[in-house]
C-alpha cells in the first residue's frame, strides 16, 4: 500500500509518519512506500520502507496531479494554514485551505475509475460557532465565525459530495484542540491550554489569561494520530452520506487541567502558573465550543483520552522521556 | 439605485424584474437603472427606467468584473443550473453554481471599500437531506444529497463569510418549491406538484406519480418575488452572522393540493388527475423535506401563502388572467 501524507512536516504529520513507519501496515495491508509532502520538503526519517519527500503547494496548478500521479492508495490531507493567518490574509486562506484541497479532490476524480483511494481529511471544530449548546451533538449545524472555519466547512461538503459520487472514500475528522503541544509557546489564542501544563513541567512560569472556569475540548497528539489511523482503516460504508465526524475528546475546565497537573507533577508545578487575565483572549475563547457528544465517532470505534491526567502522561512519555520538550 | 439581476431570463427572474419596474423603488430608494444578465441576453421589457440586457456567464474569467464595473447598489443572484443537470454534469454544476458565484463575490470584494452592495442570493432547501425531522427547524445541519445541494450549501457558507468580513450585505434565501409554475410540463422530479394543478385548470389530463400522502413545502412565484424584494430592503444587522434563511412556505400533501383544486376549480378539474405511480419519482420525493419552521424568516417579516387555495388563486390571477398559461 502506497501512502501520501500532505502536511507531513507539521507536529501531527510527523507523529503520524512515525506511527505509520512503526506499524508498517494500515488495516492489515503492508506499506510499500510513503510520500511526505509539505510546503517545504519534510525531513526523511530512517526506515526500511521507501520514503520520498517533496515540496508541494497544492494551490499551484498541476501540483496535486503530480502527487496523485503516484496513485497512492491512502492519502492523509493535513495541510492548512491556521485560523489566525486565514483571518489575517483572506486570499491566502481561501487559496491554500479551499483551492488547494479542491485541486487535490479534482486530481483524484480526474484519474477516474477504478482508482478510488481512501482520503482522510482533518477538519476542525472551528466549523461551529456561537450560539452553541453546552454539549454539541453530531447534528449541530455549521456556523463558522472565521474564514478558516468556513474553509473547513466547505471542504467537508466537498468531501461528502466527492465520496457520494464515488471518486474516493473520504473520511473527515474534526480534531479537538490538541494538547499538550510540544515546543515553545506560540501566540495562538489557544496556546495557553498547552502552556499551563508544558511550561510548569519544564520548571518555567506560564501565564493563564482566562478564568479557571473556562471549559474546552481536548485530545493528545497521540490520540490525534490514533484518529487518523483509525479513519484510514474504517469501513466507510458505515458512514452513509455523512463522512465528516466530530472526534471524541474530553471536556475539561482550566481548573480541572490544573488539578490534573498537580496530581501528576505536584503542587510546585502548579505554583508556576501565574494568573494574568487577557480580555482579548478571554473574549475569543468564550465563543469556542466547550464539549461534544461525538456519539457517531465513538460508535465507530474512535477513542480519545477520558481524563486530563492521561493527556499529561502522554506528553511526559512521548516528549519529555525522549528529550523532545523544546523541539 | 442601480440594480443588477443575474438570472433575469428565468421564470422567477422575469417576474422579479416586472415587480421592480412596477414598484420603481426598493426600500424607498428610486431605481435609476436595471441591468438584466443571463446566459443569453434577456428580453428588455418596456419601461421608463433605463434597462440594459447582457449575456453573461459568470464562470468565465472577467465576466463578473464587467457586471460589477457598473457598481450596482443591489444585486440579485438567481442564476444556477438545476439539480438534475448538476447531477448529470458534475463539472458544469461546480463551474456554474460554485465557481460562477465565487467569481461574483470576488469581483465585489476586489472593488474594495466603500463599495458594499446588497446581495440577495437564492439558495435551496436541497441543502438539507435525509434523515430529516417532519418539521425542519432553522438550526438543521446541511446534509445535501446532491451536487446541486452541495453547491448551494457552499455558496451559503461563502455568503456568510463575505458578509461577516464586510465585503457586501448578503442575504441568502432558501426558496420553497415554487408552484404553480406556468408553462409546459418538464421532466423535473418535482414537476408534478405544479402539473396536477396547471394541467387540469387548462382542461388537460395530468399524471400523479406519487401517493396522495406525500407532503411537501410550497410558495407561489409571486411569494418568491416578495421574498426577494423583502430581502433587498431588510436590515441585515438583524441577521447577525447567519444571513441564510429558510423562507416561509406552506406544507401541503398532494391530497390537500387536490382538495384545494376542487374548491377553486370544481370536481371536473380533479377528474383530470390520473394516478400512475412512478417508483423512481416516488423514491426521490420520499427523501425531500416536508415542512419547515422558518421562524427566523417569519420574525423578519417574510410572508408566504398559508393555504394551497391561495397558491392556485395566484396562478389564476398572474398567469391565466393574462393569457400566460403556456408561455
Amino acid at each position: 500500500m502506497k501512502v501520501l501524507v500532505i502536511g507531513a512536516a507539521g507536529m501531527v504529520g510527523r507523529k503520524l509518519v512515525a506511527a505509520l513507519l512503526k506499524a508498517g501496515q494500515v488495516g492489515g495491508r503492508a506499506l510499500s512506500g510513503i510520500t511526505l509532502a509539505d510546503i517545504v520538503a519534510p525531513q526523511i526519517p530512517k526506515s526500511s520502507i521507501t520514503i520520498e519527500a517533496v515540496a508541494a503547494d497544492l494551490s499551484v496548478d498541476g501540483v496535486a496531479e503530480g502527487l496523485i500521479g503516484l496513485r497512492p492508495d491512502l492519502i492523509f490531507h493535513l495541510a492548512a494554514i491556521v485560523s489566525g493567518e486565514a483571518e489575517a490574509d483572506f486570499e491566502k486562506g481561501y487559496r491554500i485551505n479551499l483551492d488547494g484541497t479542491r485541486h487535490l479532490f479534482e486530481a483524484i476524480r480526474l484519474v477516474g475509475s477504478p482508482y478510488k483511494p481512501r482520503l482522510v481529511f482533518t477538519s476542525s471544530i472551528a466549523v461551529f460557532g456561537e450560539p452553541l449548546p453546552a454539549v454539541i451533538g453530531d447534528s449541530q449545524h455549521h456556523t463558522p465565525l472565521t474564514s478558516y472555519g468556513t474553509q473547513k466547512a466547505i471542504c467537508e461538503l466537498l468531501l461528502a459530495d466527492y465520496s457520494r459520487r464515488g471518486f474516493f472514500e473520504g473520511v473527515g475528522i474534526r480534531l479537538p484542540t490538541i494538547a499538550v503541544r510540544p515546543g515553545k509557546p506560540n501566540k495562538a489564542a489557544s496556546g495557553f491550554f498547552s502552556g499551563i501544563i508544558r511550561e510548569p513541567l519544564a520548571g518555567v512560569e506560564a501565564i493563564l489569561p482566562v478564568d479557571d472556569s473556562v471549559r474546552h475540548w481536548f485530545a493528545s497528539p497521540r490520540a490525534a494520530v490514533g484518529f487518523l489511523l483509525h479513519a484510514a482503516a474504517i469501513d466507510t460504508a458505515l458512514l452513509g452520506n455523512q463522512p465528516n465526524l466530530t472526534m471524541p475528546g474530553l471536556a475539561a475546565t482550566v481548573g480541572e487541567q490544573i488539578a490534573a497537573l498537580e496530581r501528576v507533577a505536584g503542587p510546585q508545578a502548579v505554583q508556576l502558573i501565574r494568573r494574568e487575565r487577557d480580555e482579548t483572549i478571554a473574549k475569543i475563547v468564550a465563543g469556542w465550543p466547550q464539549a461534544f457528544e461525538a456519539q457517531r465517532a465513538r460508535a465507530l470505534g474512535f477513542r480519545g483520552e477520558t481524563e486530563f491526567d492521561d493527556i499529561i502522561r502522554v506528553y511526559l512519555e512521548d516528549e519529555l522521556a525522549r528529550g523532545n520538550g523544546t523541539t
